[in-house]
C-alpha cells in the first residue's frame, strides 16, 4: 500500500508516528521560510509543512515543483500544529516530511477542485473524472453508495430476495420508446432493453419467489426533458400474499428506515391522500404538503359574482397566502405573468390583500364590494394579513394552474425547505384514463394494475370511474415512487388489454407468456418502484438527478467525456445485418 | 396479508394457535377417511389435514377439488402429528382447517415441481416460472442472493463504494463482440454495451474514488459455447495507492469472508503460483489443485530411450496416478481414446503399471527393459500400486494434452470433490502473447496493464518475455477472478498500444479520454474482476452457471420462455434510422 494512513485520519493521538499518505495536491503556499502542502484525497486534507531553513534540499525542490493536482506520497512524522483549525479534521496536525515522492505529474486541470468551481456544466461534464474529485459531487455517490447498501439490508432482513433480470429482453409495439439491440447471431432479429422488469417481476411471484427486490438500471429512448437519463435505476420490489396495506407499510418502512440511517430523521407515519382528494387540495397528483395552502372552492355569495370572468367559469377556486398580504404590486404583476407564462396557462389572476387593519383591497374592486370581498376572503379561510390569489376558467386546466401558482408562492414564502422532509401516499388512482389523442383509455399506472374489487363491474358501465389499487410515494412534492397490486387473472388481465385497445392477437404475442403463466397458479401479488437516482437526488437536498450519476449524459443523450453515440465500422453494420438509411 | 406465518415455519411452540398460510398444492392425498393438503412456498411444506368424519362438508369438497399448484390459503388450528417426519421441517404439526380459499386454479404445470423433476431441459426454459418453483432452482438464486449480499457487506467495510457506470457507452473496433444499440437521437449513431466497465473503472480512480467496486451486468455478443451467456455479471473492483500485494490480500479476504458467512467453511490463506510453474507443472493456467499429480518430465537413462516417439519429441511428460495400477486394459484403452479425441489432440499415450509386486508393465515393454522402466517410475516418483500415464511431442500441445489427462484422472480417482475447494492466485502472467493468425503481439490480460517494473526495459529488446503485474484467482481449476495493476501513466500506456499494434490516430479515437485522464494526475491503481455467475456455480457445487442466472438464455442467445430477439416493426426501424439486408 503507497500509504499507511488516508488523508483524513491522522489525528492529535497520532503524533510522533512516523505515517505515509498519498493525494493529490491541493495547493502549496510558498512563504520562504515556510512551505505547506495541503494533501488531498477522498477522505480529507492533510497539511504538509516545511522548515526551509531544517530541511532537506531534496525535499525543499521537490516541494517548489508541485502543481495543482499532482499526485504524490509523503513519509514524514505527525506533528502538533502550532495554529490549530477546525475548518478540516486534521486541523490539530500537520506532517513533517521526510521523503516526498511524486508519483503522477499533472497538467493544469481545466477547472478548479474545489467545493465551488469555476468550470461550468459542459467542461465539467467532458472532464467528468476532474468534477468527480470535488467533495460536493462524490458525496452526491457516497450518499447513493449508503442508500443502496441500506436498502438492501433493510430489504434482505424482510426476506425479500435480490434478483438480476434480464437486459436483453423482448421490444413490444406498447414499448415505442425501447432502445433495441439487434441480434448477430440471430440476424434480422432485436432484442430490446427494459423500461423496467415489470413483467419478469411478475414472473417471479408466479414462481413462488414471494419476495423480490432489485437495484437495476431502466431504459428509455425518449426525447430527454431537463431531468431525464436514457439509463436510471430503479428500486424494484414485488411481493405475494399481499394487500396493498401490506405494500404499503412494507416500503414506508424502508423509506424510515433509509431517513433513519442515512440521515439521521424519524420520518412520522406517512399520511395517505386519495388521488381524488390530491386533485380537489392541491390540483397535482403528488402534492407538496410541507406546506398547507390548500385550494378553497368559491362560490358567490348571491345568485352570481356579478363578475363575468367568474360567473362565465366552469371553475372558481383560491389559495389563501398567510401573511402575504404585504406584497407589492410589483411581486403581484410577477405573479400574474407567472401564471399567464404559456406553460402555465392561466388567463390572468384575481388577488385580494386582506390588510392588517382589517380592509380589503383587490384586483378586482370594480366588481366587488366590501361585504363581497369579505364574503370571499371568509371562503377562503382567510386572516388580516393574508393575500388571496384566485383562478377561474376550464376545471383541470384552472386546477392545473393554481397549483403551479401554489408551489411558487410555498418557494417564495420560503416553505419549500430542502432539509424538511414530507412524505406521503397517495392513493386510489383512477385505473384508465381517456386520451383525446387516440380516442381510447390509457393505463394510468400500466397494464397489469389490479381495479379495486368494489369498482371491477364498472369496467363495462363506466371504466374512467373504476379506481385502481395504486399508489405513489410523495416526498416534497416529488414522485419517488410507484405501484400497485397486480391482476393475477389471465381473464380479468385479457379484458383490461381488451379496454386498452388490443386485438386478442395483440395481447397474446406481446403478453402471452405472462397470460400464460397465470394460468398455472399464480398468487396475488403486488409491488411497486422507487426511481433511484430521484430519491437519492431528495435525500441530497438537490433538485437535479444527474449530480447523482457517476457518469450521466446530457439532454441529447450523449455521453460528451466519452463521445458516445458514435458511428460504427460498416463491417460492424453489415455483421449485424443492419443498414443506415440514407 | 393473505397469511399469518409462511409454509416454513409452524412449530410444536405453536399448537392450538389459529393460523392463515397460504401457498401451492404440492399434492392432495385421498384416503377416503383422512384428507391430506401439502401445501408449499418459498419456506417450506406445511400439511393440512381434514378428518372427514368431522370436518365442514364445504372443506371436503374444496379439499377434493384442488389440483397441483392451486394456489391456496388456508386457516385453520395447529395440532400436534401423530406421526411426525423429520423429512420437513414443520414435521412435528399439521393444520386443521377451518377455512380453505382457493385464490387462483391452475392447469396442469407441463412438468412435475420436484427436487427431481420428469422435464427436459427445453421445456423448463420455456416454462422457467414453474421451474423457478422447484427447490434446488431457488436455492442457486438464494445462494446468488447471499453471496451477493455478503459481498457488499464485506467492501462497504473496507470503504469500497459502488458506483454504478453507465450501460450505453460506446463501441470501439477493439470490441468486436460489441452489443450495439441505435440511438433515435442522435441517428446514425450507436451506443454499444459493456464488456466490461474497466475504463470507467480507472476514471473513477483518476477521480479520486480511492476504492471502488460494483456488481454489474456485462455483455459480449460472441458465440455461445456450452456454458456462456450474452449477459454475464460481474464483481468489478479497484482501488488506488496499491501495489499487487495489497489487491491479493483485499481479495483473498473477500473469498475467505464469502466461504465463512455462506458456507461456514475457513479456507487457509491462499497459495501463489506463477504461471510459469503452472504451465510447467499442470499445463494449465488455473490448475486444479485439489490433488497433486503434478507434471514429471521424463529424460532417457542414457543417451537415448531408444523409443523414436520419445527420442523424436520436443517434451516427454507424465503422470503418476496414486494407487490406479489395477487400472484394467479397457480403462487404459478408455484413456488412450481420451487423449486421442480431437480436442485434445495427442497420438497415444504410453502407460507403465508400477503393480504391487514391484514389477512394472507396460505399453512400451518392446522398448524398454525393466531397468530402463524402474528409471521412470523413479523419474515420476511412483510406488508400487501407482499408475505412470505419458505423453510425447510437441511442446505446448503435450502439455495442453497432460493437462486433460490429469483432470480426467483426478476425475476417476474421485479427486475433484465438489464439496472441497481448492483456492489459490496464479501470478506473473506474460504481458503479451503473440499471435500467428494476426502475427502481432495481443493483450493476454487487457492493453490497460502494467508490466511489471523490472522487465520495463524489455519491452523494447524481447517484449513478449515481459511479465505483468496481473493474477489470477483459481477455484478448483476454475479461474473465478483475474485482475491486473493497471498503467497509469500516458507515455507507457501510449507504447502499449504501439505494440499491440495500434495507431497513434486509433488509440487517441478508441482511448483518447483515458489516456488524457491519466495526464491530469492519475494515482497508481490496479484491480480485478470476479465471474459471478461462475463464484455462484462454484459455491453451489455445480457446473453450469445457467443454473444459477433466474431467465438466461440458450446457446442460441434465445430467451425462449419471452421469444426473444424478435423482429420488430417498420416504423420502428425507421424511426431509428436503420433498416435490414436483404
Amino acid at each position: 500500500m503507497l500509504r499507511t494512513h488516508t488523508c483524513g485520519e491522522l489525528r492529535i493521538k497520532n503524533v510522533n508516528e512516523t505515517v505515509t499518505i498519498s493525494g493529490w495536491v491541493q495547493g502549496v503556499r510558498d512563504k520562504g521560510s515556510l512551505l505547506w502542502i495541503d494533501l488531498r484525497d477522498r477522505y480529507g486534507i492533510t497539511q504538509v509543512t516545511i522548515e526551509t531553513e531544517n530541511a532537506d534540499k531534496q525535499i525543499i525542490d521537490t516541494a517548489r515543483s508541485l502543481g495543482r493536482e499532482f499526485v504524490i506520497s509523503v513519509t514524514g512524522k505527525v506533528a502538533e500544529r502550532y495554529s490549530k483549525t477546525d475548518k478540516i479534521e486534521t486541523g490539530d496536525i500537520e506532517i513533517t516530511p521526510d521523503k516526498i515522492v511524486i508519483l503522477n505529474a499533472a497538467i493544469t486541470p481545466p477547472f478548479t477542485i474545489e467545493d465551488e468551481t469555476d468550470g461550468g456544466d459542459d467542461i465539467r461534464m467532458k472532464y467528468r473524472y476532474l468534477d468527480l474529485r470535488r467533495n460536493p459531487v462524490r458525496k452526491n455517490l457516497e450518499l447513493r453508495h449508503r442508500i443502496a447498501i441500506e436498502t438492501r439490508n433493510y430489504l434482505d432482513k424482510l426476506n425479500f430476495l435480490e434478483v438480476e433480470t434480464p437486459v436483453l429482453i423482448k421490444s413490444t409495439p406498447e414499448g415505442a420508446r425501447d432502445f433495441v439491440v439487434p441480434s448477430r447471431m440471430n440476424q434480422g432479429e432485436f432484442y430490446a432493453l427494459p423500461q423496467s422488469p415489470q413483467t419478469f417481476k411478475q414472473l417471479l411471484m408466479v414462481g413462488g419467489f414471494d419476495r423480490y427486490y432489485q437495484i437495476v438500471k431502466c431504459f428509455r429512448d425518449e426525447d430527454l426533458r431537463a431531468d431525464r437519463q436514457p439509463e436510471f435505476t430503479q428500486i424494484d420490489c414485488e411481493m405475494a400474499f399481499v394487500e396493498q396495506e401490506d405494500i404499503l407499510q412494507t416500503f414506508e418502512g424502508l423509506i424510515r428506515h433509509l431517513f433513519k440511517t442515512v440521515k439521521g430523521i424519524d420520518i412520522p407515519t406517512l399520511s395517505r391522500m386519495t388521488y381524488a382528494d390530491a386533485m380537489k387540495f392541491y390540483g397535482n397528483d403528488k402534492p407538496d404538503i410541507r406546506f398547507d395552502m390548500k385550494f378553497k372552492p368559491l362560490t358567490p355569495k348571491g345568485e352570481t359574482y356579478g363578475f363575468p370572468v367568474f360567473d362565465n367559469a366552469r371553475l372558481v377556486v383560491g389559495i389563501c397566502a398567510k401573511g402575504a398580504a404585504e406584497y407589492t404590486r410589483k411581486q403581484l404583476d410577477e405573479l400574474t405573468e407567472f401564471v399567464k407564462r404559456p406553460q402555465i396557462g392561466a388567463t390572468g389572476l384575481v388577488y385580494a390583500r386582506y390588510n392588517a387593519d382589517a380592509t380589503i383591497k383587490s384586483s378586482v374592486d370594480k366588481f366587488f364590494n366590501e361585504e363581497q370581498l369579505k364574503h370571499i376572503a371568509s371562503q377562503m379561510d382567510a386572516q388580516p394579513g393574508d393575500l388571496i390569489l384566485i383562478l377561474a376558467g376550464e376545471e383541470n386546466k384552472t386546477r392545473k394552474a393554481l397549483s403551479e401558482l401554489r408551489l411558487e408562492m410555498g418557494t417564495r414564502l420560503g416553505l419549500r425547505d430542502k432539509n424538511m422532509f414530507a412524505c406521503h401516499w397517495v392513493i386510489d388512482f383512477p385505473m384508465l384514463e381517456w386520451s383525446e389523442e387516440t380516442s381510447r383509455f390509457h393505463a394510468m399506472h400500466h397494464p397489469f394494475t389490479s381495479p379495486k374489487p368494489e369498482d371491477i363491474a364498472m369496467l363495462d358501465t363506466n371504466p374512467g370511474a373504476v379506481r385502481a389499487n395504486a399508489y405513489d410515494m410523495v416526498i416534497n412534492g416529488v414522485e419517488v415512487g410507484g405501484g400497485s397490486i397486480r391482476i393475477f387473472n389471465k381473464q380479468l388481465q385479457a379484458k383490461i388489454f381488451e379496454l386498452l385497445g388490443f386485438t386478442k392477437e395483440d395481447a397474446q404475442a406481446q403478453f402471452g407468456f405472462l397470460m400464460n403463466a397465470f394460468e398455472f397458479g399464480a398468487p396475488p401479488h403486488g409491488g411497486l418502484a422507487f426511481g433511484f437516482d430521484r430519491l437519492c437526488s431528495l435525500f441530497g437536498g438537490a433538485d437535479v438527478i444527474r449530480d447523482f450519476i457517476a457518469f450521466p449524459k446530457n439532454n441529447s443523450g450523449r455521453d460528451v467525456m466519452i463521445d458516445s453515440p458514435s458511428p460504427i465500422a460498416k463491417d460492424q453494420l453489415d455483421e449485424l445485418g443492419i443498414g443506415l438509411k440514407k
